[in-house]
């Protein structure tokens, strides 16, 4: 029997509530008329509200993936200069698409460790035209410093493009005051959409780069997207169902309030976090005082006595699905989502799910810590 | 009042039926889990039949236009060179996209006139690498050669990219008869689901070719989409959604059967040039032997005596949605889709309702006779 009730409770794609299933059933209308306009402007709107600005937003009919490439690939030339901070495997892919349109020069830390401002600044100093940065860092459970990086783009005159495909919405992210000038948002994160949607808001300065920009993609070309959402519209055919399933979801989100869903983040990963070391459990990333743990994932060390695919399968059994690690980090972390619609009762059975299995393997001798701890800081 | 019934007959995004939307409301899963690879691998199964191809299929969450620029961005280096026939508006984005990514040769005929086959062997004489066409040229209402341009490229060993956005699925499309490399369908065309979605098959050669290309799009990087695909996933979050509204449209075309599909497509149309005839009303493009009107998108003049927004106002107050012409053929030529999983009594009603419009406006004087041709031409 798949009374598909299984809740997710990975980094998303996020479960999809209801009334935001059914907005996508509506039927398919002009994407060049009125009904479309109207539709299209809301979101753009609700959008703008949560990015915290007054610049542009446009919509992407792709994935958060697709909202990267269209900012890197639209503001620079094969003879430019991207720096690309890495700590986890999304800043490897900022890195990535950098090598493709231009140079990339990347800052890496080890994975979970915080980015090394000393070593951005340097390089930009030298001449970079741009930095693109992961604001929360899913694969290792980790919020980089955006502000301080906006300062030193700023500082050094260079376009700064943050990743916030898995924060804005769910953390604390202002847009313009870090000044910055590319910021990209995905769907089937905080918003709680189904995937394959992406947000951009983008800055008059990175509008007037683009202008020399030469090497751009196609689908992707921002200053089509402006020229066609100036009217209204979208340069190709834009996925008609996403953009219902969106508008409902930034209703929700704005029905909510963004304080409180922000709030609602915050303290849903408190509670693994706070569980977690009832249980003993370490925290994956070590942080410092400009960088922090993230509100949208909690990404912990496997204890010992247990892998990670025996826990997995457990919970799974009892129809819960969390996530392991990538790449090299996979046995060795397992991290739990607080992102999107959730509610206090998804982190709390996770959490009474999680000690279950951990007890009965004798990971776990003092059962019921975790849930103590979890539900002292819902209830606060 | 807004009961959200507009019958929707332009070229794509077409209506899609209950049963569709319906898929679509189901919950969002793991897409690196194994129900998203029976999905997935379903879907490529039926595509491969419907493409008439042993060829490998990729699912590029992303429109039409994310299919043609990931075809031509994957297979031309900037110095390399690709021809480009061009003879309506979706030409001229290959020649768009051929110019971002390398050397674009354009082929061009007045709109709605064949395309130049002398003209195109000789550009693939001097050398060029790739030849990307139009199959189904949705702005003028013409199907062209496809199957000549195969030849064409084969005998000068040029890959051949072929565009049937909005014939795979409606038209006589053979993939691996005609030798096309890449060809590229979207999901809001003949199969019948929402938009944002596109399908592409790529043969041995092209992936061969692939790998001695160094600038090509990341999120449309099809050797990406090979190597995930292979594992029975996608290399960026693939829109579930679309992935279920696709899965139900194949299967209903399945149902279907393909000859029957293909029939009722060309039925369609055929009613349409029919109604038109006895009308008084001339088709706009001009096939000759090798290529032919449409199957899935009608072109028509607007005849003299009435304006095209008139005859659209009239219409839509009847609930009937037809489509204008695009850049310098608006107000000059209207379109009447047959794409889909539309049925005789859709076209037949539309016919009914442009008949009473021009009767009205004394455009045609002779109620009843395109009304009467339609039906006989369906009753076939």
């Amino acid at each position: 029997m798949n009374i598909e009730d299984t809740l997710i409770m990975i980094p998303g794609p996020v479960p999809v509530v209801p009334r935001i299933l059914r907005a996508m059933a509506k039927p398919v209308i002009n994407h060049r008329g009125e009904e479309f306009a109207d539709l299209f402007g809301e979101c753009r709107a609700l959008f703008a509200d949560m990015f915290q600005t007054k610049n542009d937003i446009l919509l992407l009919s792709g994935s958060g993936t697709s909202g990267m490439e269209a900012a890197v690939g639209n503001l620079i030339n094969r003879d430019e200069t991207v720096v690309t901070p890495v700590n986890g495997k999304f800043g490897e892919r900022f890195r990535d698409i950098g090598r493709l349109y231009g140079n990339a020069v990347p800052i890496e830390s080890e994975w979970g460790y915080p980015i090394d401002l000393d070593r951005v600044a340097a390089a930009l100093e030298e001449g970079a035209d741009a930095v693109a940065m992961v604001h929360n860092e899913t694969s290792v459970g980790m919020l980089n410093p955006a502000k301080e990086v906006g300062k030193l783009a700023r500082k050094h005159d260079a376009l700064f493009i943050m990743d916030g495909i898995t924060s804005i919405g769910g953390s604390e992210v202002l847009v313009d005051e870090w000044g910055v000038d590319i910021a990209i948002l995905g769907s089937q994160k905080c918003i709680g959409a189904p995937p394959g949607f992406a947000a951009v808001s983008v800055s008059k300065r990175a509008f007037e780069k683009m202008e020399d920009v030469h090497t751009f993609p196609y689908y992707l070309d921002l200053k089509a997207h402006k020229k066609s959402a100036d009217k209204g519209q979208t340069p190709y055919t834009p996925s008609i169902p996403l953009f219902y399933a969106v508008q409902e979801a930034l209703r929700i989100a704005h029905e909510e309030g963004l304080p409180a869903r922000m709030q609602r983040h915050a303290a849903g990963a408190a509670a693994v976090r706070a569980a977690a070391g009832a249980m003993g459990i370490e925290m994956f990333p070590e942080p410092d005082e400009l960088s922090g743990y993230s509100d949208t994932v909690t990404a912990m060390k496997v204890p010992p006595g247990i892998a990670f695919d025996q826990m997995k399968k457990e919970m799974l059994a009892h129809k819960i699905l969390i996530a392991g690690g990538q790449a090299h980090l996979k046995g060795n972390i397992f991290r739990i989502g607080s992102m999107g619609n959730f509610g206090p009762k998804d982190i709390l059975i996770t959490i009474q799910m999680l000690e279950s299995v951990l007890h009965r393997h004798g990971v776990v001798s003092d059962f019921g810590a975790g849930i103590e701890a979890a539900g002292s800081v819902l209830a606060a």
